[in-house]
């Protein structure tokens, strides 16, 4: 038999909309700025939060919000996720209940850095020490720059309209999942949710994303299973103390050939630039 | 009688690390990072949150975080703030007690954009709808390139580790002040903090941001009677929907020469670019 998935609703919504600016030059043109809308997530009927987000995924953001914070614990324990942007709203339906929820969503509340979704709960942090990463997951030299080739090239809300933040999901250098939001956890959400929707695990997976690897960013990729984790951009004293006591590398300022790894050595093949290059 | 500021402590503590990284070459190099630490605020003894910050201007960013907060109505009603980095902790004192503390920082918790602090009350929504924005202020075209180059040469954590945001404020185009965080929000709470210790209003100024303009950026200045943004990224759609509201002018995608102007186009002098160039 095979595992019971929920009902996804299919709401969609423009992503982006067109503005009137004005240049240096004092010339009126027409910019793009992506959406962002309240989305007010409701479990069996208890409101949990209120998310902004461009509203690209909005069922599989809904279905990692809930998996990240370890509010359900098997994807089989929910019957369905139905966004309705008329009013704003995601409800979502457990199968049987959800036990002590209203308990453990009182949890204490940690403001977190640079995301948008400040709102870990604090025994998250304990999780994340039992997060289970094999040993095995290592990226070639030659795998990175086909994913950084792949995530130039690909056709994103950023390149019309900026102001987002992309992740993607890789197996060695193919593309699984690319998700785009204008809040960064957001994002990882969606690739959470959609991990946990179809049963893919994070063995031999990297995550890639365009913002910098902080604290909540590896937590959230430990807590999926991810060891390997490539980002443009940055990395912050956490992020970089958690993915060293876990064994996470970290690949930052990641562009065109050049790329610093931060931590994991191990996990990196080293191919010579040379033949690369060839 | 001058008005009673607060007593602050003046708690530093180092804001990068050195990291051992290794490059596309193979080669080791030690990078910068940013230092990310937790600071619990407790005000009267009551814990308010925890926010992770890198440390710059503990005792602003608690300042302005309990303004833009709105739990504390005056300067004058703090006796003290006082962080000690050794527990982690900052603890703020009024001088006769706040009323209702408790009652006012249940509100509804709601996660916003891409930001370092998804928590604003919701009734911060409500207030925004009176701050007072004085019609007068607007900047010129060299103003705000000399702003924008002022930025460009101004040394900064961000050039030295990343992964930080920095903002300023300006009056015409002085800097008044120049802050960065792992936590674009606290960022913009340390200026808010400085201009309520230091009884600096909005009117005439100008708030430099590295990060986007969203909805929150927004507010937040709104809060401050700012009604003129700069970015050298770009708007989100809250973020446009309450500054073209509000009549707060917002600058987006500059850089260099380049700029957009995306609301209040009557807050903008234009001068002609060859004049300026000359």
């Amino acid at each position: 038999m095979p595992p019971r998935v929920p009902q996804l609703s299919q709401a969609r919504e423009a992503l982006t909309r067109g503005v009137r600016v004005r240049n240096e030059f004092g010339e009126t043109q027409e910019a793009q700025i992506p959406a962002e809308r309240p989305l007010t997530l409701y479990l069996d009927k208890q409101e949990l939060v209120t998310l902004m987000t461009v509203g690209a995924a909005p069922e599989l953001l809904a279905l990692g919000y809930l998996r990240n914070q370890r509010l359900v614990h098997s994807i089989a324990d929910i019957a369905s996720v139905q966004v309705d942007w008329e009013v704003e709203a995601c409800s979502i339906t457990s199968r049987s209940g959800i036990a002590d929820l209203t308990q453990r969503t009182a949890g204490r509340r940690v403001v977190t850095t640079g995301c948008g979704q400040g709102t870990v709960y604090a025994s998250l942090m304990d999780e994340v020490d039992n997060a289970a990463l094999d040993a095995e997951t290592r990226i070639s030299q030659g795998e990175l720059y086909a994913l950084l080739d792949a995530m130039r090239l690909h056709d994103s809300l950023y390149k019309s309209a900026g102001s987002v933040h992309g992740c993607a999901l890789f197996e060695g250098s193919r593309l699984l999942m690319f998700t785009e939001d204008v809040g960064r956890h957001n994002a990882v959400d969606a690739i959470s949710g959609w991990m946990w929707l179809h049963g893919v695990g994070g063995q031999g997976k990297v995550f890639y994303t365009t913002g910098r690897l902080t604290s909540e960013m590896v937590i959230k990729c430990a807590l999926m299973g991810v060891s390997i984790l490539v980002s443009r951009s940055g990395v912050t004293q956490m992020g970089y103390d958690i993915a060293e006591r876990l064994g996470i590398a970290l690949f930052a300022r990641c562009t065109n050939r050049h790329f610093l790894q931060y931590t994991a050595p191990e996990r990196f093949v080293a191919e010579p630039l040379e033949r690369l290059s060839a």
